[in-house]
């Protein structure tokens, strides 16, 4: 195919440097901040009358993600979306993104080429200008180190450590598809190991899957809220599971929460794939995390702002009392625990 | 020792947010553009009527760093440095540092708070904030990915694109020092491993060795130049060897460059290090790389200004016609090569 040959296959032949310029190649700027991308030392932003909001995190291989079931491409828009979403929840928009990125021989140029597609297309399609990075070698496995940059009006930023007594707890969209994805993904994969001739049906999980495999990030919340006029009084996002960050708000801002059980938003779907792993999508949507939905508290004269919208649900309110509980179905009181990450 | 008892030895009793927290308490800001650091989902910053920086630098186990002879200090300190050179680099200077931070179980909580000391004395020391970060696990080994953010008053910065016709490059301090530790650190690491009762005696070589092992970033250049109201027309600093940058410089200048052999800063320490490996220290100063001294152009008016001054060195000029040469002892005149990093 004359086509191929038109550019280097072979990642030792563009060498560092060229690797970074033909991955980085006819990059638009998009936001008028960004003053200089990918090509010098460093990026140059100019972020006058706002502030600016930066957050990092890594995704590693084994850890994050397994390449047996997450198509690199979508890893590339996974990686990007969780660090636009920690701006989101700072109630900011993510502006530009720098990647870091080490690659064991194993991966060709393809295979970071189908990472760095993955990437832009999440940064076109959020509005994002992909601005700088480093790629280097590593003794094994794949990680990625993005950095998201962003800016919120002063005033607007909202902190963990705003909440107050009697605020309203809102959660966009739904919760512990992601996690079920994973469950699906792994069993499908061990099936496939021990008959290689498997063939995975995901056609009836499609939803959950792709919510563990390409999530999206709220930054049409974020939009939302100040068209509403709605400030939250703090703000996270969901990447370790419901409780976990429900007890980040209420460490932070030094107060309780209560939370119902049969206010959680769930998918029927993700209802379904509880149901055939015989576990309660509660848990999943407790515990699961990777949902990337923002959960945030409001003041109650707010609430008939967003009352009826279907991407807000609330789940709950802060107390003067210390401790966050789930009243359950059955109208107990259980005592919320971090089941986020936890261990090394 | 009941001292020790006081904190947890063990990661996985500080889990994830223990074990930031737990690294990260009694930072205490210093730059007044930090409005928010450590402990929500980004970093806020506020940086009015200066244009800000940031830059990243992966760093790899067992690519950019062996274990065997780096101290996790040195490694921490070394980590920041990098990242701090490249916001100098820009004629700015470094603010804010987020780390990113993944390590497999082999490494105790005692070895992640030495790393963790040596990033702090290095924010301490370049008085930069140290405002987030990311601690996850790793499959094998250790990975540092740290951000730098940085600032620079508008009309003051320095790209790699600006230098012209007849500019002096000049360059800080001596180059080739820490290549020659790596080859020391790398001798005594075999001696070690044939006899395990060698017992090296770095003395002689303790100035390269602490080049390789804990280097500096040249802040001091970066506020010198500013004193001396000497504006670089190009800048960046010498991460892969002076070969490589020049021709950086000239690259995105689209310009040339004649650099004389005589001319090149090379301590006496590295002179005799090379000697003894039978290699030229000229090699080492243009391909060694890992200096990170800053390598810039000025106007020749400008000349004046920096002459004397024992930090500084004019070793060449910019010409007009393409390619970088070098015009060696014995009058050759050599065409330059990049020799960094040039495959994965």
């Amino acid at each position: 195919m004359p086509k191929e040959n038109k550019f280097p296959k072979k990642i030792s032949d563009l060498g560092e440097f060229g690797l970074i310029e033909y991955l980085t190649q006819n990059l638009s700027l998009k936001n008028p901040e960004t003053i200089k991308g990918v090509g010098d030392d460093a990026a140059v932003l100019n972020f006058d009358k706002k502030l600016s909001l930066v957050s990092t995190d890594l995704l590693m291989e084994g850890v994050h993600f397994n390449l047996a079931w997450h198509p690199l491409k979508h890893l590339g828009y996974k990686a990007a979306i969780v660090n636009f979403s920690d701006i989101y929840a700072m109630n900011g928009f993510a502006k530009q993104l720098l990647v870091g990125l080490a690659v064991s021989n194993r991966f060709g140029l393809e295979a970071i080429e189908e990472l760095y597609a993955g990437i832009r297309l999440a940064c076109e399609i959020y509005g994002v200008d992909l601005i700088g990075g480093d790629t280097t070698s590593s003794m094994s496995g794949l990680t990625l180190a993005p950095t998201a940059l962003g800016s919120v009006e002063k005033g607007f930023e909202v902190y963990r450590s705003g909440a107050q007594k009697g605020d309203l707890i809102v959660v966009s969209g739904d919760l512990g598809a992601a996690y079920m994805g994973l469950l699906i993904l792994r069993r499908e994969h061990e099936a496939f190991k021990v008959n290689p001739n498997h063939q995975p049906d995901l056609s009836p999980y499609t939803y959950v899957v792709e919510r563990q495999l390409k999530p999206e990030a709220r930054k049409d919340i974020v939009k939302l809220l100040r068209d509403l006029k709605v400030k939250p009084t703090a703000m996270i996002d969901i990447s370790d599971g419901l409780s976990s960050e429900i007890l980040h708000i209420t460490k932070q801002s030094d107060k309780g929460a209560v939370i119902y059980e049969n206010k959680i938003p769930i998918a029927p779907e993700t209802v379904l794939a509880a149901e055939e792993f015989n576990i309660s999508e509660i848990t999943a949507a407790l515990n699961g995390g990777e949902d990337y939905e923002l959960l945030f508290t409001i003041k109650q004269k707010d609430y008939d702002k967003i009352k009826g919208n279907p991407n807000l649900t609330v789940i709950g309110h802060i107390t003067e009392e210390k401790g966050a509980y789930l009243i359950t179905n059955a109208n107990e009181k259980l005592k919320l625990k971090a089941q986020g990450w936890n261990a090394l």
